[in-house]
């Protein structure tokens, strides 16, 4: 059971790691590595408490520590109230609770291919809340996992980690550090590698039936789009038919309709 | 030819249609009936000025004011420095360029529905970004127009027109005063309503077969959903197949999945 410890003080050393969230969790040489992982909001702190990341402590008003099913936790829940907390984080906290946890080591690439039939690749979404968005829909549409290439920012974050309703926390996720070698490896592991590009000369997506066979749907950044060496590397390009003059969809809602429409 | 004029005071009056934005653009009771139009950035306000929307004047950098074709402008158009910009505005500003406009009376719903094919209906969508969100994707997949009913917030808001790329400018919206009635209506001329819900009873979006026919897709908002009499009011019911556990998509993102599915 965790401990529930009344703090009144906002200087107290025990609520470190909540300290000037706004700029401190940007900071990878913070204590656990890449720094901690924090998760904001009664919904978003369960996924933390059922997931993989060890747990340090909680940090909120009595109401929502009190939401909490923190029976199975040996850490401390530190009670205090919302200025208190803002005072901490250095900035209004409207959901109330924060729980910070270790990072864990990153599933080994190989290790998650060879668990996965469904799989998003993405290279260069360096924007914290696409990359939640993407988790998020990751997890709704049936995406048993990410992987990280070239350019993309770390899902950990907070802002990522609040984004995807906490979901960065449960699909599990490798980093491609070979690029675009990985996707090689994808194809030799047996899934058809689907990189997604609004190129006018790649075939509908309704056209592309990978129902059925492992794939791994390959996402560009927004700007800039996918490199020429991984659309190469890929085994089809698929496009979204969209109006013309349009600017294409937003990463991760291109993502959920070709997780919608490949998987 | 829009008359550019260099300013360096940020009290100087002609500026006020840019004040203090961050608070100013909430409140409806602004010069212009329910507020100004803002268009923030090279490629919105270039969308603004390809809009029905009477334009009032600009403000920028002057490198951004000479990236614009102003040539069929006659109206103001203010540089100054990044500074003064900020003082003004409120905030920093990174796109470097705003454009005013006055509203436009909108349009009928009845009008919109004669010329419309393919129509987003809304209930209850306040979240500015969902809204903008939702106009960006209804212009990339198809959809003719938006169809605003009970609880929907103003998409000419200024943070829905930028999350929209400027595309609430474009696509054209309607207000309906009755509800549901407004949806019956629609059927009258010959549109089919689809529902979207998370309901596991309601059949796979992939089975509702409602290509080549007139389709109003009706989207609620995220937390509620669709009301009864809105579910009700529809035709068909139709849900996106989603993992169990999982929260549902935000509503711009199925909004999204829906409009390529069923459209």
């Amino acid at each position: 059971m965790a401990k529930v410890i009344e703090i009144n003080d906002p200087g107290d050393p025990r609520l470190d790691d909540f300290r000037d969230l706004s700029t401190a969790d940007r900071r990878p040489d913070r204590p656990g590595g890449r720094g901690l992982v924090i998760a904001e909001g009664v919904v978003v702190v369960e996924r933390l408490l059922a997931s993989p990341y060890p747990v340090r402590g909680l940090l909120g008003v009595r109401r929502r520590i009190e939401a909490l099913d923190l029976s199975d936790l040996d850490v401390p829940a530190y009670v205090t109230s919302a200025e208190v907390m803002a005072s901490v984080v250095g900035f209004h906290l409207n959901r109330g609770v924060l729980a910070a946890a270790d990072r864990a080591p990153a599933v080994p690439l190989e290790d998650l291919a060879d668990r996965s039939t469904r799989l998003a690749v993405l290279e260069g979404v360096g924007d914290h809340e696409n990359l939640g968005s993407i988790f998020r829909n990751a997890a709704a549409l049936g995406v048993d996992g990410v992987v990280l290439g070239p350019g993309c920012s770390d899902p950990l974050y907070r802002r990522s980690v609040r984004v995807s309703m906490g979901h960065v926390l449960r699909v599990p996720f490798a980093i491609a550090d070979e690029w675009p070698a990985a996707l090689n490896m994808l194809r030799h592991k047996g899934f058809t590698v689907a990189a997604l590009t609004p190129r006018p000369s790649a075939p509908h997506l309704a056209d592309a039936n990978l129902r059925g066979r492992r794939v791994a749907v390959l996402l560009g950044s927004e700007g800039p789009g996918l490199t020429e060496e991984a659309i190469e590397a890929a085994d089809v390009a698929v496009r979204i038919p969209m109006s013309s003059g349009v600017d294409s969809l937003n990463v991760a809602t291109a993502g959920a309709v070709a997780f919608y429409a490949l998987l």
